[in-house]
């Protein structure tokens, strides 16, 4: 997908971001901005923005609401990267690694101020309970990583937490802004969080298939760190007898696990390829929603990105 | 100063509080409770409600923000014991001592995030700026256990954002929605940024002086943390030859440093006195800027606190 067409709108938010990511102790904003402006593909921005533009409304406070959502995404990187020991983020590294574990516990709650300074008034409840929703998405992640067996669906409740409302809150905040009718808010409400379900499975599937420099961080470091990623459980469903047995005990083994052989694994499993079916219909139930929404431009676009989700590479 | 009279007002505090923290995973909630609801003096809902009763107004919404602001509050505790390894926080083991590192980053951001969803939209762009002071104020404070000489002119900007803004929103947010004058907020707000600041200084001057058992925290933890609380800058600076080079010495020697010995020293320096008489300066200067507001109650259960918050001795 070319998102160069979105350039301009992209470039607000950022202007946006920067703008408000200024002040003192230097150290503090310098890690505040440091992953926040290195790059990241803006889909949640572009969702809320998109959201807005497909109800043929311009949106009063759509780049700052968009430009929040962002800052929110962003605290919880640094965060998550703080709890799961990562030293790398959007090919560089990771806050906490750069500037140490206080100032990144701090840059992330800044930029977790600076997200409801900034965003429409209107927005504040529902971007504060996905948060809400987010922490508990992510302790139970965290809770996963110790446990020997997790259901597909204890993961799918867990991904709809951490990952998927943050896209509905980008869809359902462009809706609202944009001036949707209750329908129309919920079909684009489903709509983010049918691609935000799409959008982590294929996280977990780029961890054991992407090309190590595109994709900014190690691969298989949710087999070393014990994640119960989709993959990773059907993994362990699919796989028989003595490869099995070989797959669970590298798990288990979060010391010097073997990752390489457990990738290995996991592709002759067929594991990969139920979780790209599973990203389809995640995706294909995302754009049935959006059915009754007339045709425009934007809308075509949002199928873009629908579209890029499953198939990016990184 | 007796707070029992507030305790129907309060109860509805801790009561609206403890309905949001309920949720799952259960880890996560119980560590969002564990010290939000282990006591604590509850001075900033109080504040809020006593600045918006003093304007003769029952305020809408007035008991949500006051809930809102004590968990701003309780989540930057949260966190800064992580960042300080403080191991006690209101008598009991500190959230990360307790359900580990993980959960506790993890429980303040729920508490920030369940803040802003239940706050009153007027307020949110005040507590947003607030909370990205306190984080700046925060910083400072660690940056400044890494300096060998922090100013008092540093100090006192420090802990303005640190602790004093808060107090400030309290009684600003209370005057809003208590419908006051612009002038009546500034007023208001001017009060609690000076009981702010005394407070601090009380604080700091209680880390030497009070009955460990009944402060809930180990006494002299700032000296042994490296931290520049204005009673460790002025004996450093009051005291004289042989007794502040030892004194230096030690607070230079972060492990092992002779706690005992230092507060023996500061003791001797004057230093205490000197904070004392700040801190009576602060609250002079809050309870002057009331002197136009009408003579009420509320007005004096808010000159009532100015005084507990010089007098404490936990």
């Amino acid at each position: 997908m070319d998102f160069s067409r979105f350039d301009d709108y992209l470039r607000e938010v950022n202007s946006e971001i920067e703008g408000l990511l200024q002040g003192e102790p230097e150290k503090l904003y310098v890690a505040a901005r440091h992953i926040t402006l290195a790059g990241g593909k803006r889909i949640r921005p572009l969702l809320c923005f998109l959201s807005c533009e497909a109800l043929n409304c311009a949106g009063e406070n759509v780049i700052k609401t968009a430009a929040a959502i962002e800052l929110i995404h962003t605290f919880t990187l640094i965060h998550d990267d703080i709890m799961d020991r990562d030293s790398l983020r959007r090919g560089v590294p990771s806050v906490h690694e750069e500037f140490g574990e206080t100032t990144a516990i701090l840059a992330g709650d800044l930029l977790f101020s600076k997200a409801f300074e900034m965003t429409d008034p209107r927005m504040v409840r529902i971007l504060a309970h996905a948060s809400a929703e987010i922490c508990e998405g992510q302790e139970m992640d965290i809770e996963f990583e110790r446990r020997k067996k997790v259901s597909e669906s204890e993961y799918l409740e867990m991904v709809e937490k951490k990952t998927a409302v943050l896209l509905e809150v980008a869809t359902k905040a462009g809706a609202i802004l944009g001036k949707g009718s209750r329908k129309q808010i919920s079909a684009l409400a489903k709509f983010g969080l049918g691609l935000g379900m799409a959008f982590q499975i294929h996280d977990d599937v780029l961890e054991i298939t992407a090309d190590e420099g595109r994709f900014g961080k190690p691969l298989g470091s949710d087999i070393a760190g014990g994640k119960k990623s989709l993959v990773i459980i059907k993994a362990a469903e699919f796989l028989r007898d003595r490869e099995k047995e070989e797959f669970i005990r590298i798990l288990g083994n979060d010391r010097g696990a073997d990752v390489q052989r457990a990738i290995e694994l996991i592709k002759n499993s067929g594991a990969l390829e139920y979780c790209m079916e599973r990203e389809e219909d995640f995706i294909k139930g995302a754009i049935d929603s959006l059915g009754d929404l007339p045709e425009t431009e934007a809308k075509k676009s949002l199928f873009d990105v629908a579209d890029f989700v499953i198939r990016r590479d990184s």
